[in-house]
């Protein structure tokens, strides 16, 4: 039988806080809250805590678990694939990131011409042997115009693609779908893949109308987010690609209800 | 002495058009139109042609190579490294592809303060024993504001940071300045690091003075470098960062004067 | 009604060789040789020539001819697609690139566990009245064992994952599978997600008993591609991330049959 | 006068974590251990927190800033950078990120030929009024030779290049030829950019000699960091791109021991 090099014993004393596996790239199921479920393709981390007595962890099963759930990974699978891999790999911690793109199809604002957007989203669960840790990450690109440039311009303001990004942890189901929305309503105007003359007069009067600061965004999204008791704690930020620099203007906030 | 392996004879009769280094970073000193020289980074790629008798190239002596110029890397030095490739590894062909940014000072246009701008630029080469040539790619990033959103709309205009990208070959030197300055001149309006209100004022309204689509900026372009005597060849290409898409629009143009 | 300003004329008398849209994320369906269909995710770009006479492109109309087609992209639909844009947008010239992640199931050598495998896969297909042109891109890691190394060192070789890629024109059919074949049996071995000990020792003494250098591996795959009378033209190229350096080791072959 | 619209009062009651500028390039010159000074380039983001009342910051005055230090960005100037940006931004909180690559010539083990090595590192700093905390990272590529593989295997082993990442807090000055050299000396061999035929067979001996799983490399790192009493903090991650998979292997240990 070959020598299982991995099991040997450790004398550095040394626990290991995480060890895994890292991009591996997978097929994928998700629960779409229109259609029921929505394929789309992932890129995995998957980590457990290894004990100061051990020489290594067994990296395939880490794969072998991933084959047994590819047709559901959801976050409420996330906790079976966390307990599997406690259980599996004999470890008191467990950690798994899944990032993947997520399709929603909007309808144009005028035409109704429905499109597909494109949502770069996160779950990522942390589990412990008595407790669980879920965060929902979703990145949603938006129309900024800028209130400076509108309000000291005789005409036109500068505006551009911002990519706005809320990461929640809350105690009652929170959709990719909720978060998009909340996003899109607090920025110039959302963004889609398919408009027609008509939507793109109704954007660029909108938006004109609705000028934010990259703070602007922030603050907006920070207050539903306060007000919403599902969530229990968040972080926003905005990554404004400025149309008149070639770096970013960002903002940050990030508030936990749970310290109050 | 250790066996050379790669002199070995190849009996498959299959000569190789490439074969070489990719993707080293390299720290190059670069000429500089206003300052005479320029620090700054650069990734590498180095190939020859394999004649169909050798069983593998020399990789070592492409990094030897590199060492000997490190300090003078420029259009003017590149036939010095393709010689010296074609000496060193006994080749008919090389070539050498050098990616970095470059930095060029520029003015706010009314505040007049200065700042530093980024350009990700390219030199390659290519000989053979008896012809050398040579190309030159800027990315130029500038501010585009859609003419047909500001003729629709009742105020404003969706606009955003494109990338433009000019490739040329040419008769008599072209510095990295000559080709940011087309492109800055053929959009709505230059992109700077540093802009004070009053400079944000200017280019908010003169880029909507000056909408263009992505069509206009390739053909604006176009029409200065067919102009231009010094330039042989060209290749230019937009790639507009739609603020109301959360994809590019994207035009090239492509003329050989040298068919004519 | 809104004015239609790209169907405005254009005095430049410039025509504009590529004109449309870059980089949309979209969900796809793909034929899949054993299983029928496979969903992934695809980067998409599509463009039309457009004459000198107009001042702009339709962006809407590509988007909605994707929207038409999106449960079935595939070499064989490309056909219709490409005609479609060349009749909606009114151009003699289409193009349509294709970039996606592709899943293989596959087993272990010796274990003979499943696992899943992915390849990032490229179709293009440009079209004249005329004419079809279409080309597949398959990029296969792989492992690669210096026969250098081995040849000069007492024990062991350096050894790396080296992503091999191949293009392919072709009269009739050829699968993404088995241009994975072509590649994984021309290099030292395969590539598995999921690998036992078993499994390991056998790729790791099969790699060490099979060396190849970054030559060897295009000229392997070049023998092939042109004894397969399905393949029109070839370019393979390898990338090996050498273990030993921070760059790569790079070679390419490209080759027309239709020229003989 | 231009009214100042960021200085408006905003009456939503949220402070701002961060915010600021992101991802500018920018040409920098670093303190080198041997060579006194060394020209890089840089891709900064820099921050303040925002009071409540506040509605925006005043972004063109971060590249203000940054103008004025780009010949001399180091860890002793950065104390210096963030007071003036807590002063000039009226701000209680600021913070730097500085990422860049960083040069070392590297002599090689028997031919002693030296040869440049590119290591990415970044800088971070952050300051309220009453302390400053920095951190400095550093991305040290290096070879491991699997154990297993080399145990069960009759002949070989599977080695590839892994990515080491050490951020240290420290309370003396550590150099990034430092934490580099730690890196090397707890893998199975450095790597460089050139080496000879004899340097080849020098580095696969001694690295299949010295065979460590991504647990080892990490618990040998952290058992030097733990022993250096400069060090009051850590984390060390290791990336191994496994080539006989198309992912890494992955491994993180993190002590604090300002803790203890």
């Amino acid at each position: 039988m070959l020598k299982d090099v991995q099991s040997l014993n450790d004398d550095r004393n040394l626990s290991i806080d995480k060890v895994g596996i890292k991009d591996i790239l997978y097929p994928i199921v998700v629960k779409d809250k229109n259609k029921g479920k929505q394929h789309t393709v992932a890129r995995i981390d998957m980590f457990v805590k290894l004990p100061h007595s051990f020489k290594g962890t067994h990296m395939s099963r880490f794969v072998e678990i991933l084959n047994n759930y590819k047709a559901d990974i959801d976050i409420r699978s996330f906790g079976d694939i966390l307990d599997d891999m406690m259980g599996v790999l004999d470890s008191e911690v467990a950690g798994v990131e899944v990032r993947f793109p997520y399709f929603i199809e909007k309808k144009a604002p005028v035409s109704n011409l429905p499109s597909i957007m494109d949502y770069e989203c996160e779950y990522t669960g942390y589990a412990t042997k008595s407790e669980k840790d879920f965060v929902t990450t979703v990145k949603v690109p938006v129309v900024s115009v800028c209130p400076c440039s509108r309000e000291i311009s005789s005409a036109g303001a500068h505006n551009q693609r911002s990519y706005v990004k809320i990461k929640v942890r809350y105690n009652k189901m929170v959709w990719i779908e909720d978060l998009v929305n909340i996003a899109e309503c607090s920025a110039s105007a959302p963004i889609y893949s398919l408009l027609k003359r008509e939507d793109e007069k109704y954007i660029t009067e909108t938006s004109y109308a609705n000028p934010v600061f990259v703070e602007d965004i922030v603050r907006n999204i920070a207050e539903i987010l306060l007000e919403d008791d599902r969530i229990t704690w968040f972080e926003v930020s905005s990554d404004n690609m400025e149309s008149i620099h070639n770096h970013s203007a960002y903002a940050l906030i990030s508030r936990d209800k749970r310290k109050n």
